[in-house]
């Protein structure tokens, strides 16, 4: 297959819908299914290939030897691939869902000779479905790919054109890495965020009213459909579990230190130095991994290596 | 005095100074005293009336009888207002400090004949300074104002005036409401924040690179210098150990249900519920206080109880 194969996108939500867009405006070619005709008719409407017939988008994916990529929440792989294995069994997949572990698991329960290497695009906003859609969302975001020592070299890299050809950079990882890292930067700020949410208007009308910007800020995700989190925290639970606790550790240890000695301070000067190490890699240039042969030996583990370092890959 | 008496005000950072601005670009006499040099050379280089002399300021306040407006934070309090006190005992104080009991305790150890009435306005950004200030940064914020029911309505008024004239609207609470509202809805996403950030950092550089949009909003506030942090959350220790418990029991209570019943369904649907309720109310048209004539029997109490419906004193 070539680097430029057609791509087929089951799910045309936030991810699924803006990657259909990004990249038939790109010119290459790009069709869509997704099980709701409202979100089907927007996207033809817009001016993209899209359908509500999963086995008929399937077939046209197996005929041109698409690259079929699941952007269904994760609750709903189980519904789509079986209709995978049955009429486009020899496609190259790939995902966008969150968590990589779990994902791989189900492909692999379903659809045992499957080629595929996993993604999560770091793109989002707390809307969702078609009309959140937009072309521009993972201009300059990260895309972890899926880097395992048995990753085939020629699929990783038709994977990693999709991304970059989306504006993305290339972030090489383990799965088990990746689903800890995600648990700690994405999953758990859901938790702190609706825990946020619920205490201030627990509170009153009053304090609701007062909220400003650490308030507004620190509990927008909590704004995401309860199902698209729940469907996110949830399959990644074990990992989850440790972020969380980690969590409770420190802020009964915050407490304590409050309660006995009127202090934050702890906490506080952590937590600013944490932030400052992110806004130092959020604000700087990233350095692209450099001398990576895609496919030599070894590559995959030094793809990892100095992803680590916060590289990326540019292709 | 008018209700349009010129301002004095302790402390150009970014409150004090915005205030200053905002002030004197709208053609009242205002002046401030800032104990760093650079802050008042930055001061006046744009124009304003700033000076490093606190004595001479105070005198300045007295002899034209100014609102003394305290822009400090509250650690710096107890060596300004000895002062005030010696130089400017008659002039009618108000204060932009972020907790209430606490200000509103030192004022009355220090200067016990002061005339004084509390205020907040809930604005800010991490940045601190006079770099970061901006005229503009009360416009459409809400200004808490102490309303007792022993507070002078002729000052609960000059006061208000000068909050509605630097655009913000008056949000009239009871001091220890407040205290309880802000450890809810500003103290606690602080130290949200700074957990959410030191879990997320802790991970390792991978998580750090892949941090996307949850964990930058997250811990935004954690960027805030920790001096300012900790003044403000420590001097409200008893409203934030409250919160912060009611915080650490609910994250409990999640990390048992994920562990036992892999769901965070309580906790995401509920903190979802509280923030639609925050989007209701940020996003709605404030409705006004009515009815109420500043000074007539029951006036504070018929403030306080409109305030914690949501409504605003719109003058």
């Amino acid at each position: 297959m070539s680097i430029d194969a057609p791509i087929c996108i089951l799910g045309l939500g936030l991810i699924g819908g803006s990657l259909l867009r990004v990249t038939a405006d790109n010119g290459r070619k790009a069709f869509g299914y997704n099980r709701s005709a409202a979100t089907v008719d927007a996207a033809q409407a817009a001016g993209y290939d899209a359908s509500t017939d999963l086995v008929q988008t399937l077939r046209r994916a197996a005929e041109c030897d698409a690259v079929i990529v699941l952007a269904t929440p994760v609750t709903a792989l189980e519904s789509v691939l079986p209709a995978v294995v049955e009429h486009a069994p020899r496609c190259l997949l790939t995902d966008v869902v969150s968590v990589k572990e779990e994902v791989a698991r189900i492909v692999a329960a379903h659809h045992p000779q499957a080629r595929y290497v996993g993604g999560h695009p770091m793109a989002g906003t707390s809307e969702s479905g078609w009309d959140a859609t937009d072309p521009a969302l993972f201009t300059g975001a990260m895309w972890m790919l899926t880097t395992a020592d048995d990753t085939d070299p020629d699929d990783w890299r038709t994977i990693a054109a999709i991304a970059l050809d989306a504006g993305a950079r290339v972030v090489p990882a383990a799965n088990d890495a990746h689903d800890r890292a995600v648990a700690a930067i994405s999953h758990l700020p859901h938790l702190t965020a609706n825990v946020t949410a619920v205490v201030g208007a627990g509170e009153s009308n009053l304090a609701l009213s007062l909220a400003a910007g650490s308030f507004r800020d620190g509990t927008r995700v909590a704004d995401t459909a309860p199902a698209l989190q729940r469907a996110m925290l949830e399959a990644n639970s074990t990992a989850l579990l440790n972020a969380l606790s980690e969590t409770i550790d420190r802020l009964i240890q915050a407490r304590d230190e409050l309660r006995d000695h009127g202090t934050v301070e702890i906490l506080v000067d952590d937590g600013h130095r944490a932030r400052l190490a992110y806004d130092k890699i959020a604000a700087g240039p990233r350095e692209a991994i450099t001398g990576v042969d895609v496919g030599a030996p070894g590559w995959a583990h030094e793809m990892r290596r100095q992803a680590h370092r916060a590289r990326v890959w540019l292709g």
